[in-house]
């Protein structure tokens, strides 16, 4: 059955988008909003009081994830969609944040134009996605609703500035002891609109993408070592110089990346030499690898060259090297399913799309442990993201809701 | 005229480095004695104390040096040797505190067995060189005694923790204002004898070398800026990454050095990235790049072929690039004669040699402004310097100080 045109309004679209920004905001277009604090506590009752407005049923949760539910008519699990409601600080309007507005917006559209659905369509703003306030929070408000938070995690997730997220939690009225109770299990399908955060689309001239898989990520911290030493009086052919392994080291990973092509990415983005001084052959380099593929087997292969590649490098130049995994998260792919259906409404819908994987991590990673999941980009201008410079169109972010409204329907009407 | 055996006691020797060390001594073997620090007042007053014992006339000037004269019977200018009494925080108790102790030791020996010399002979303990107090010292003790600090240094050179060099001085009782005093025109040659801090002797299995030029060094400070992205969303096709360009640039750089060969030297030594975070492609590298040669002309083609590499790489990649020079010290050759009577006294007091060019700089560098120069290198154990594992054996140390009285000797006798 061909999905039925769905109006969108893109002044609604546009107010809620800068009224939310509002919460947070930084100079003219940024906003920093972390979790738990006074701005995110804002955030959060103008997104509850939007819901409310749609006539949804509001539901806030045990950490904090405020849902708007439109009941269906049988008892079938429910149709969700929605982002997070934290931002980088600062970050832009639209990261995470466009999520939740379009699944405001989308089931606000739904229920004004076709009424009650069979199944419970329902539109949440996750608390935390970021870790701009918890370096280790990992997805704190979907990883609740997989119920994958252990116990003891909120005494184990600590601020950048040392208070841990149970604190936080409690001053916000929060009960760490009952995180628990946000776990969900009556949820079949989850459909997330996000900004794209990279270029692609802009420079294939397109508005929206159907995310097929979330990448494969790797975090390296590795360190090598070498033999400090005076920068004048030792040659270069008895040198044991970190740096220049490191070097050797950085360009052959980015390299491989460029050899296996689109779309793996490797990034060396933090680099700590010490003692750091002009004169001074380094002791040794600290450095990050980021490494991202989102097929399982490309990218194992990918990893075993940089493994490689750091083994060899290290032994040819008489180095000692280590190194261990941070975060591993294994590649997340869409349900396919869903992926045909949005496919197919967005050709129903007249919008323009391609198909592509994400290269950022996204709650719906979280939430394939409890439902079919499958994502929905829009087109960033510059590929920009995490900066107040971010910025998506009305008009592509009205083509992505139509796409996500249209699919919503088809899953629940 | 062969230069004759010179006798140089080796418990003295060890005893006079053991004690000196003792004043901002760290833990075994370190010493932390910055310039104007209450451990520099008590190595300085036991200096003065030694040069006294000796039968040394000794004079303080007015920026700290410590010279401890024996007076000649002609009224010809002098013939001085000597080094720095301040160290690293820490170093050890080689580097620098061993020239002044030689030279001490030296002119008391020559005393003891061949009386008073025609030309006057002075041993001297220069107040600062490391710059590990104020980074912008640039060899204070010496430069005081070539009259080339100028009248508003003192107010200019800013230590670490933030006062001026003229408030240290005032603190230990002397008066800025009175820095030219300092001045000296009636020195017509200086020896130093100094640890090699590097290797080259050790593996050549020698105690000692004939420095016969001090290397030209430059110091860039360097800065690549591409485009700060998402290390996820972002093809590697399209990046203006700066890490991978400065990975490519760092490689670069030091291989052009190995293929020039010894004694060439090009070490990266700092780099600042930013933002500095894993997941993030940098925005900038920040990078220094030490490089020296003691060739006049090779050190030119050795710059030419950085500065060209680091143009056409910024240029492939889409990167901008930027640098200036922070030091440029032109090479300091040694004078021929004093070399050529050094190595010819070397071999008449039976002492194995190799003649070399230093690397580091050092104080004769600025000496070589009012006096010929040439200096003695004293193996260093592993070539280790600029830390408490610095060590050089005393019977290396009494063949240097053989040498250098030997030199003295037929200099000023």
């Amino acid at each position: 059955m061909a999905s039925p045109f769905i109006e969108i309004d893109p002044a609604f679209v546009e107010k809620t988008v800068l009224e939310l920004a509002a919460f947070g905001a930084v100079g003219e277009t940024g906003v920093s909003r972390t979790v738990y604090s006074p701005e995110w506590i804002g955030a959060t009752d103008y997104y509850a009081g939007a819901c409310a407005a749609a006539g949804l049923e509001v539901h806030r949760d045990a950490v904090g994830n405020v849902w708007g539910r439109l009941r269906g008519t049988t008892g079938e699990k429910s149709v969700a969609s929605g982002s997070h409601i934290d931002s980088q600080t600062p970050g832009g309007r639209y990261d995470g944040a466009l999520g939740a507005v379009a699944a405001l917006v989308a089931v606000k559209a739904l229920k004004e134009q076709f009424g009650q659905p069979k199944r419970t369509i329902e539109a949440v703003a996750f608390c935390e996605e970021e870790s701009s306030r918890f370096p280790n929070a990992n997805y704190w408000g979907s990883r609740a609703v997989t119920g994958r938070i252990a116990p003891q995690d909120s005494e184990r997730v600590i601020a950048f500035s040392g208070e841990t997220i149970a604190t936080a939690m409690r001053e916000v009225g929060l009960d760490p002891g009952r995180i628990p109770e946000a776990r969900r299990d009556d949820i079949s399908d989850f459909v997330e609109l996000h900004i794209e955060q990279g270029p692609i689309l802009e420079q294939a001239g397109l508005p929206v993408a159907i995310v097929d898989a979330i990448t494969g990520i790797r975090h390296y911290r590795g360190v090598i070592k070498g033999v400090q030493n005076h920068a004048g009086a030792f040659p270069m052919d008895i040198r044991h110089d970190p740096l220049a392994g490191f070097a050797e080291i950085a360009s052959g990973l980015i390299n491989t990346a460029h050899r296996v092509g689109r779309p793996a990415v490797t990034t060396v983005g933090r680099v700590v030499v010490e003692p750091n001084f002009p004169g001074i052959i380094p002791a040794q380099v600290e450095f990050t690898i980021d490494a991202r593929h989102p097929d399982p087997q490309a990218r194992r292969h990918l990893y075993a060259m940089h493994e490689d590649l750091m083994q060899e490098v290290a032994k040819r130049r008489g180095l000692d090297i280590d190194w261990n995994v941070m975060i591993d998260h294994e590649p997340s792919p869409s349900d396919p399913a869903i992926v045909s259906t949005l496919q197919r409404v967005a050709g129903e819908q007249g919008v323009p799309f391609m198909t592509m994987a994400s290269g950022a991590g996204h709650d719906s990673q979280q939430m394939a442990a409890i439902a079919k999941v499958a994502m929905i980009f829009v087109r960033s201008k510059d590929g920009r993201s995490h900066t107040p410079d971010e910025f998506s169109s009305v008009e592509d972010i009205v083509a992505g809701i139509r796409v996500l409204a249209a699919g919503l329907h088809a899953l629940a009407y």
